[in-house]
């Protein structure tokens, strides 16, 4: 039994989220709230299971494996169903590296904790904050949509006909950027991948607003 | 001809030289200076191989590859010599999460182009940009050190007997804190698993001070 502990607007537990959906993986989804209380991923508790005191966190009967892009190829590589990387090893490779930009030179670096210290400890404005925000989403976007240019001609997903684990990584940081509102108009192909894959139930399933968790 | 655009000082670039020494593999070496007239990461003709604009970059015959974990795992599927991760699926998913923790929840947020945002827009105090760095060491190896423990009598590496990927992320990262001064006390386990791994040449070879671009 797999059970996976989430939050609803998390976007590293959204990729995780996708990615069990399209391996059509059954699971428990144990919801841990980053905000109530202070945040309920830092109460003891919880810390024995995951010392980082983050989200996700993926429970495979009993062993348990924090980091969204960790656990997506455990699932690819001891589950059967849709495979999630390519074979050809250089195209997996691709793949990983732009899961990879934004897993580890987007995401983080806007993540809730990120934010508090720069509100808490930095003493910086909202709007300095959004800027920041924004800026490190750019960053990456800009880079992404460049690699992504000779796979356009290929298909619908980022890198071509296969839904690969780039698609899971781009739509949940779309949506983050969206929240934020990010002008998306320099990223064309990103939203094109968006669209396409949010078409699929998979993607569907996953988005924030379907969680039971969703405020 | 593997050819490598490293820094001698990225911790980034220093992870990949450790993989190709490990794997044997012989490489050209193209320093890019991350400081010299504003960082030669930003000139046009770096930026069309890498949109990042970040090192290390790969150079495989022309297939071009960024993202230091996604060109390890690219090194290790693709040529041979010792394996950088387990064949158990479990445990392969345990040292990429623990290279996760490393390069998406430490590094990114003590990046140069990070340092240089919160001195620059956020006007950050030289104080408060240290307290910042060493913050988010002790937040990422608090939960390594934890991590290790289950498998401190198993061997000298950070899983045991085998050297892995997660070594390899390990001795970059630490190399960063001591350059900081970032206080170790607390991790006895990382510094034993440092202290093994810098005894073989593999390791001693990739250190910054070993590079040709050294200051």
């Amino acid at each position: 039994m797999l059970k996976l502990y989430s939050y609803w607007r998390s976007t590293a537990a959204y990729r995780v989220r996708i990615a069990l959906n399209v391996k059509r993986l059954s699971y428990q989804m144990i919801p841990v709230h980053l905000v109530k209380d202070g945040g309920e991923q830092h109460k003891p508790e919880y810390l024995e299971q995951n010392p980082q005191g983050l989200v996700p966190l993926l429970d495979d009967n009993g062993k348990l494996l924090s980091q969204s892009l960790a656990i997506c190829e455990y699932l690819d590589e001891s589950f059967k169903g849709p495979k999630l990387l390519p074979d050809e090893p250089f195209l997996r490779a691709k793949v990983r590296s732009l899961c990879q930009i934004v897993a580890c030179d987007i995401h983080p670096l806007d993540n809730l904790r990120v934010l508090k210290y720069l509100k808490g400890e930095l003493n910086v404005s909202d709007e300095a904050k959004d800027t920041w925000y924004r800026h490190w989403i750019h960053e990456g976007f800009r880079a992404i949509e460049l690699e992504l240019q000779s796979y356009k001609e290929q298909g619908f997903f980022a890198f071509g006909e296969m839904l690969t684990l780039a698609d899971v990584f781009i739509v949940a940081q779309m949506y983050n950027a969206r929240r934020f509102n990010v002008d998306l108009t320099d990223y064309p192909r990103l939203v094109e991948v968006e669209k396409h894959c949010l078409t699929l139930d998979a993607f569907k399933d996953a988005r924030p607003e379907s969680q039971p968790d969703a405020e």
